[in-house]
């Protein structure tokens, strides 16, 4: 087989590139290694940035997006017994994020791409990247036994931080940058209304907690946990009574608990890879850099360098200039350390470390007080929630 | 003697306050371990914010100040081979800081305070505070071998971080917090006009410098240094080489030099003493708090302490009530510690650490590529730079 851009796994960020490639005219092909199914059981965060809405437009996979999405004007840091809404609307002068589970996301673009006839393989086992360092890259996979070669132009990474695109590039050629949080989060998923109608980001002494949702009647609340905390440890009941203690009373007495239909605990990592780019495979979202989930950048970050390296695919299509695609790297990167840096700060100033002294703990309270103080600070966490330029 | 307000310690914040006391009809006096020609020898900063202007105009000791201070309406970050201009004009609606050095500062509270004829103490050998917990303070001291003793209705701690008057106070009744940072400040004073008319802070690979001045032909400048640094081993030879290397070029080609007449190592820390009241002592200043000179605060924040007690004294004395004193540890403090966090931060955003990570590295990177782009967060510094409000 012979395509133009061959796309390596088939999780928003992919799909998202090969629709845009898709209603472009540009010949791709999607490759996963799991089955469809699998890959919408995933549960995932859904905060889009008005970029990442304007590209799923761009692909015309928003319009569920639009009809069911929650638009969310503002949210709420609480810490010291208080909360503080964060006017998203009012800061950004008129900017808003949309409310929409990463899940559905991945549905809607899926479910365009079987419309628009785009060739998408699934169960692909052993894909594997090749001869992405000269000018004819190709990709291999075994379906059902049987060997398949796909010849292309370009191959996009988008096989996540566990992939195999960024182990294909040569250890030489590549610099990573790394921080392990010495925390995780322990998620719940429960069919119940949420406890207010924005999310609520929660500093306490016991630790981060978040009340988040997936719709009007689907909660997801988070509650920060030791590295070694267990499942099993955490009945409904135990993760009720901890995120209440960790919400103001007003909000703690508001929560309206249900059993648990998903429950996990996720490490917190920042991690980049430069360059995103090795020849003729570049790297994409997670298969390049992971934030921690707080401020909501995963996605839309995946979805950023989607949009660089789709401008540059198209520059080098229709105009025949390289030099959207010999930019990608760079351009991406800026953005993305951007956003690793928003992570890492908004991280740092809404969690509790185990090992933060004395004087450290103050600073944080003391940046919490200045930022809610301050229409310039406010300004500075608005402005990178909602999503920095592109 | 007797007196209203005896004030412990003879630098700018005692004698601001005094001056404000005496200003206003309320009897004080100052004391002072060392000679007035030693203060005055001493060599300190001197960026002031506006409200440290106002309290001194308030105190009637502004008007050299005015006739030949220098107001900066901006400075520069440097970084990467290129600078970047804070406009601090522009950013905070209208303000800006006065270059005028602290000893000038000093030396004109002397003076008008010895034109109103106020009681002023030097050479004072053993100044002790006395019996803050109860309703009769007094002051001993010793002057040429004789024993003397203040009483008075208050005690004001001005006397600086080694001072006596934070030691006075019973160790179980008070808190501190403490950072020391892992590098020192080597300075230079030369008679040679500054390579810049505005402040230049520079962050390069081999530590930060700063161009700063105390007028418009004294230049003053700081190399990062490490802590075991020694003055001897610093000729000006090679203060000047590596200074040139820090800055951008256009600047590194302006640099003029001169035979230094002053070089001192100071190591750089941040401290807080909470509360900064004890019975009828009140902390003011250095006394209280340090921190970092990043950001030139240290006088600053002396001088917004000094704005609260002398208003709580004046409702004391004027109105009979206690509501201001009562409350000033309180409201002092909120602005001390967003003012060491500030000067934390941008200790930590111009420096390099010599234990940081290559992801530490990044982040810093990341945040003043961030800030140089976004009006927001340049306001965020340009803000604290002048003051936040009292």
């Amino acid at each position: 087989m012979r395509t133009k851009v061959a796309i390596i796994g088939s999780g928003p960020s992919g799909l998202l590139l090969g629709q845009l490639l898709t209603e472009a005219g540009i010949d791709n092909v999607t490759l996963d290694r799991v089955s469809k199914d699998y890959i919408l059981g995933r549960v995932r965060a859904g905060v889009l940035e008005e970029g990442t809405v304007g590209l799923l437009d761009e692909a015309k996979a928003g319009a569920r997006l639009h009809a069911e999405g929650l638009p969310h004007d503002g949210f709420s840091l609480a810490f010291d017994g208080r909360d503080h809404r964060i006017d998203l609307h009012e800061l950004t002068g008129g900017k808003r994020v949309t409310v929409y589970g990463q899940t559905e996301v991945t549905r809607d673009l899926m479910e365009r791409r079987e419309a628009c006839g785009a060739v998408s393989i699934y169960d692909a086992a052993d894909v594997a990247p090749h001869a992405i360092d000269g000018g004819s890259p190709f990709v291999t996979y075994l379906k059902d036994g049987i060997s398949h070669r796909i010849d292309c132009d370009f191959i996009a990474g988008c096989d996540g931080f566990h992939g195999i695109s960024r182990r294909a590039v040569p250890e030489q050629a590549i610099r990573s940058f790394e921080k392990v949080y010495p925390f995780g989060w322990l998620g719940l998923l429960a069919e119940v209304a949420p406890v207010s109608h924005e999310l609520i980001y929660a500093n306490h002494p016991r630790g981060f907690a978040l009340c988040s949702m997936r719709s009007a009647r689907r909660s997801r609340y988070y509650i920060q946990c030791p590295l070694d905390a267990k499942i099993e440890d955490w009945s409904d009941e135990r993760f009720w009574d901890e995120l209440r203690r960790r919400l103001p009373a007003h909000h703690a007495e508001a929560l309206r608990t249900a059993p648990s239909f998903e429950k996990s605990i996720a490490p917190l990592r920042s991690f980049v890879t430069e360059p995103m780019r090795f020849g003729r495979l570049f790297l994409v979202g997670d298969a390049a850099h992971i934030v921690p989930p707080t401020g909501a950048k995963g996605l839309n970050l995946a979805a950023s360098d989607v949009h660089y390296l789709f401008r540059g695919l198209l520059e080098h299509y229709r105009e025949g200039s390289d030099s959207g695609i010999d930019a990608y790297s760079q351009t991406a990167l800026a953005r993305v350390w951007k956003a690793v840096r928003f992570s890492w700060w908004m991280t740092t100033m809404m969690h509790r470390f185990p090992d933060t002294g004395d004087f450290d703990q103050k600073i944080q309270e003391a940046e919490l007080d200045y930022l809610t103080h301050s229409r310039a600070a406010s300004t500075v966490l608005a402005e990178n929630y909602v999503g920095l330029p592109f």
